[in-house]
């Protein structure tokens, strides 16, 4: 069912217009505006607020505001900073976000957005199957690393990669992507028209230019830490798995994994060296089940995918010599001692074959530079030992 | 039910003559002739194998054998080393072992063994609950330091540390463990009489001096491959619970993480860098649910000691100033921008509370450093972004 740009379906002008509202007056992730939009329809939600403005002194205060919005000149206003407002209808709704009605809140943030304000060209719906690279601000080298390395061979694999755009983990995880041409998007705490942090520029304007910048909160909002918050839970549920490579003991990166989990999402975490604190709320994740421990991309496309889609190839050693050998010959390989020489009966012996075989495997083996025959009996040469 | 040295029940003169015929004649972990004395009893078993030589070549060739050994003399030989013959039916047997009858073979290799040959004064029943250190020979100075730190802190709780006396992670445990006077043992391929590897000769004389030197088999055997194959069972079946420190993808230490496993005791994995091949192989195993992840003593201790036992305490961070502040007064400090300063009425609006509370709230919040007050409106202080 592909289809053309203007035949794709939108949501009604009135519907975008009342979310647009909603979305100005209210904080994002407050689940009680959230909520009820959800429950009875933005439309009968602000006519409702407008009616009986006394029911809550949150609603109070936003019913209050509502005089001053107007969200035509807001929604004229965003497109003027080329960002538009996504809504449920839109043919780019990402649907997956439905499920963050029915999972509660945490720290008092949940809900599903009533819309997001998206600066890029990117279709939301792009983002179905997605990852969400996640991690503390202040990374190592090694987490950076690791990011950057499983951002690129998921993104590779034709996944797209979402982070929050900020320093750190979530910086290496954008450009892993970016570095390999594949798809990343940014879920900021601010406007999407905001730079922050604003070393990002560069970073943020070409996803802008090239993919997404997505918020639930309006243009111009600040970044306050209740948005970060809010926030996180929208990375969570947009992706279909999220992985937290470095993260200490109180990371906000623990927060996206959480909802990640709630969300019934592939929650993935990158082990670390123990005696770095950047990977102790990862290992702590890891050990109470909460994450599955992935080494890299191949793993988390693994998890990803639908079963069997993407197997994983159990890492091998390097073949030794002795994996080629018959059995027999194995057999009298292993009973050869690796320090002193044995004789060929007590080779026998251990091998439990009879002495002749065991002298006509040994002059084999020799022959295949696995085993020397010295004066006092037969060894193992280096190879034989490998 | 303590029992006095000269009290202590023992096996009959007979049986231990027996066993140690068979250990003798049979190599290490050979299922034919350990699972036929674990069913018939090593008397029976012997008689069977002198009247009926002919059941099998190994079997035929053990039987020519058994005309050359003087099991009575091996056993003076071996006292006069400093080694004792441990079998079942003594009191310091370690019970455990019998485990193995049921546990099948892995590469060839299986079985209760015979006994044990032991120098040193510890008793092997101190070896209840104690933990097993394995991994890679190769180690890298990170894993020595997990290893060694983990040893100590296990150590330290009062369980002893088996491990294999080889180089790498295998050193490090015996010498965590004996940095802090804990009770470690090493079990060996080779006889307990042998030296390997022989630049251990310090680390295994002071083991034999004051703890035990454990081996299958019998003084004077040689290092094979076949009985470091033989041997990684017996340590996995001594202890509680095995940790793999590092191991690359084929390590022997995986060899000796699947018998724990078979034998339903606790399989751990320590984790490391992404980056260090010495980490591949502990990764495969958590990742595949073989292991459980651990950061260290503490987490061994709790999966090791019977629920509740040592409960270990969540990593938390360090406690953050907004985290002592009651509920009204975080919601108008989360509510405050990180960066550009607000008005009380902005803040007011995000923290849905009234203007006047609002106020004297954000005073409050100034008072305790965590908020700021310039010119046009309130901002978070370093304190208060913490």
């Amino acid at each position: 069912m592909t289809q053309t740009a203007t035949s794709r379906p939108r949501a009604s002008e009135a519907e975008r217009l009342a979310r647009a509202t909603i979305s100005i007056v209210a904080e994002p992730g407050d689940y009680t505006f959230l909520g009820l939009t959800s429950e009875l329809g933005a439309l009968r939600f602000l006519e409702a607020l407008q009616e009986h403005p006394d029911h809550h002194h949150q609603l109070r205060a936003a019913a209050a505001r509502l005089e001053s919005v107007d969200a035509e000149r807001e929604l004229d206003r965003a497109e003027s900073l080329g960002i538009r407002f996504v809504v449920p209808g839109d043919a780019e709704w990402p649907t997956q976000l439905e499920e963050l009605h029915a999972a509660g809140t945490v720290q008092e943030r949940g809900g599903t957005p009533v819309g997001l304000w998206v600066r890029g060209p990117l279709r939301l719906d792009r983002l179905t199957g997605s990852l969400a690279v996640v991690g503390s601000r202040s990374s190592t080298t090694y987490g950076d690393r690791v990011a950057g390395d499983l951002a690129a061979v998921v993104g590779e694999a034709g996944r797209a990669v979402i982070s929050g755009g900020a320093f750190g983990i979530d910086y290496a995880a954008h450009r892993g992507a970016l570095s390999v041409g594949a798809v990343t998007v940014a879920v900021l705490a601010c406007g999407a028209d905001r730079i922050y942090p604003t070393a990002h520029r560069d970073l943020l304007r070409h996803l802008g230019r090239h993919y997404a910048v997505i918020s639930e909160a309006p243009p111009g909002a600040s970044p306050f830490r209740v948005r970060f918050l809010a926030r996180n839970r929208i990375i969570a549920a947009l992706a279909r798995g999220t992985v937290v490579v470095e993260a200490a003991a109180r990371s906000g990166a623990l927060n996206t994994s959480n909802w990640a989990q709630r969300l019934n999402r592939v929650v993935m975490g990158t082990p670390g060296p123990l005696t770095s604190v950047a990977s102790v709320g990862v290992h702590q994740l890891i050990r109470s089940g909460a994450a599955s421990l992935v080494t890299g991309g191949p793993d988390v496309l693994e998890l990803l995918g639908a079963a069997g889609e993407h197997l994983v190839e159990e890492p091998r050693g390097p073949e030794r010599p002795r994996d080629a050998l018959p059995v027999r010959r194995r057999q009298v390989l292993d009973a050869v001692p690796v320090s002193e020489p044995a004789s060929t009966a007590s080779v026998a012996l251990v091998a439990g074959l009879g002495v002749v075989e065991v002298h006509q495997v040994l002059v084999r083996l020799e022959e295949g530079g696995l085993v020397e025959q010295v004066r006092t009996g037969w060894r193992l040469t280096e190879r034989g030992r490998e």
